[in-house]
């Protein structure tokens, strides 16, 4: 089958790789009908250092089910199914209590271990526990909102919740792409009164403006803490969404938080410790990690099917596989917001 | 009047120094009938270089309102009143979404700016939004367990409300002083299922038991991890109450908090940052702060009047001014728990 690997930075292709194929009983095969490339691809994109068999890229998808082993009870052949970004057993503890990314068994699919989502088709291991059934056609209409359940509405939604909107608070949502968008949703549908986008890119504030945001902080740096203080009396953000990972991005969360108040972050970590003195003496909780989408899927699935959040608007490119290695770079570029793939 | 100075690490003194008077409109100044020597006053007791005035120690207290400026409405004269451990305006959006202790004009007592409370008497700043009247009478058997909202209560309930202690959870606390114990009252209201404390004084733990502790951990470092992980099925702790702030206090409760659960520090910080990356991929919440007491007066002080909680069992010493300086020393060489003084 075809799949997407990535050799080094910079270096996408779609190669032959075996079958994908049960290999436990509890797997399931699906084969992909919607994939996507995720902001965080663009982490190895831009430093994966060169291995001999390069690394299978891909983690959000829709798919048919194709086969399942023979300890899948629930999953069944045929159906249309959302599969979350990491694979966890449903039945531990830990998945009960909604930590399913936390899932001592379970783990993340983009690996030549769990296999990659930018492919013909993929191996999901703890079938029961990972795939979501939906009841909708193949090509319905909704297919791309359906799809961000997976993984940036999820993320989104679980920087709301970790940053603990609720209604009648500042939320400041640090970053524009799909993640941030997505956070300005939730955080939207949480009650968040007013909601700071922070970010540079026109198109993407334009969509953060339909989607609720109240306020756009273009600055960055000192400046951007600044501005932000400037808009809420001086005192912060309650609320902050970080949906990029970078130290810039950090530092400007713990400058913009409000005394007493949250930052939930969603974007894989790529700075230094965080002080653990001053977010002490201000109160600031520090919350968030790999988004349990799995269990936010019940909640966010009956908005999505009524249109009530439209998610999907995310994507402003689509392409078959062989697009794929063009859709890392028009990403990287910030040509293109989030890129659909019909593999 | 006198007071209690400490000059260096072990030199407390009881010493003369100007009266406790108004020096702002919004001031009080009350006549301290009781007040006590706090387990955070032991890290001065232990590291305080000499300067040559030393500084005023104490930040609990119970106390007659003695004079009030001319801008002070609500607080008055005679009335006897619990004092926080920070001053607040009260007024301040900060101040009523309930961080009293990050109010941007507040600040905390035991220095020469603000006074200590160990002591004849003191001068409240911003005393409408500081000090909390209470109609009891001065001598009142419940004295001991009203004091504990200046501080140590309040602090045990903040370790357990920012660890998010609900219904249910397991909850463990680190460490077996004061604010531990409390932390162990306020776990058990909050609806704890099993409460772990983590200590190593027997005598101490026999309270914790009383108060509610289910298990009791006395090993330390990464036996103390392994204990803790064993009595909760291999998951560790929903809720962590780090009520020490040593660095090994941190690295156990980053060791025993459980994917997607949350640690709440109330222990002043004494470790390197917090690392980032863990915590993320854990979905580790890291939250707490200095207890803003002064909001949680309102929720405990019913359950302290009618005897439903009782942290004033934490005092096991009583002194005047004169044994303030024994008080440390025992104290410190863990022979009393917390040391009520009579000024």
């Amino acid at each position: 089958m075809r799949a997407t690997v990535m050799h080094k930075a910079g270096d996408v292709r779609i190669e032959s790789i075996p079958d994908a194929a049960i290999k436990e009983p509890t797997d399931a095969v699906i084969r992909v009908t919607r994939a996507c490339i995720c902001g965080s691809d663009l982490w190895p994109y831009n430093d994966l250092e060169e291995t001999p068999r390069g690394q299978p890229m891909g983690h959000e998808a829709i798919g048919i089910v194709e086969d399942v082993g023979q300890d899948v009870h629930h999953i069944k052949r045929g159906q249309i199914v959302i599969m979350p970004f990491g694979y966890s057993d449903g039945t531990c503890p830990i998945c009960h209590e909604g930590t399913n990314t936390a899932c001592p068994s379970g783990g993340f699919f983009g690996s030549w271990d769990s296999g990659g989502a930018q492919a013909e088709a993929l191996r999901i291991p703890l079938a029961d526990g990972t795939l979501y059934p939906i009841d909708v056609g193949q090509d319905d209409a909704l297919m791309p909102a359906l799809l961000t359940l997976s993984d940036v509405m999820g993320t989104g939604h679980h920087a709301a919740v970790t940053s603990r909107v609720r209604p009648g608070v500042t939320a400041s949502v640090i970053g524009d792409g799909a993640v941030g968008l997505c956070g300005v949703i939730a955080a939207r549908r949480l009650g968040a009164e007013r909601i700071i986008i922070m970010g540079r890119h026109e198109s993407r504030l334009a969509l953060a403006r339909e989607f609720g945001a109240t306020d756009v902080v273009s600055e960055r740096g000192n400046e951007a803490i600044a501005k932000v203080r400037e808009l809420t009396g001086g005192y912060g953000a309650h609320s902050v969404l970080e949906c990029v990972g970078s130290a810039q991005a950090m530092d400007t969360a713990l400058g913009i938080v409000r005394p007493g108040g949250a930052i939930g972050r969603v974007g894989v970590p790529h700075y230094a410790p965080i002080d653990g003195n001053g977010t002490f003496f201000g109160n600031i909780t520090i919350a968030g990690g790999p988004a349990p989408t799995r269990s936010y899927i019940d909640e966010l699935l009956p908005e999505v099917m009524d249109g009530r959040i439209e998610p999907g608007r995310v994507f402003d490119r689509e392409t078959d596989l062989d697009g794929v290695p063009d859709g890392y770079r028009a990403m990287n570029d910030r040509e293109a917001l989030k890129v659909l793939v019909r593999p």
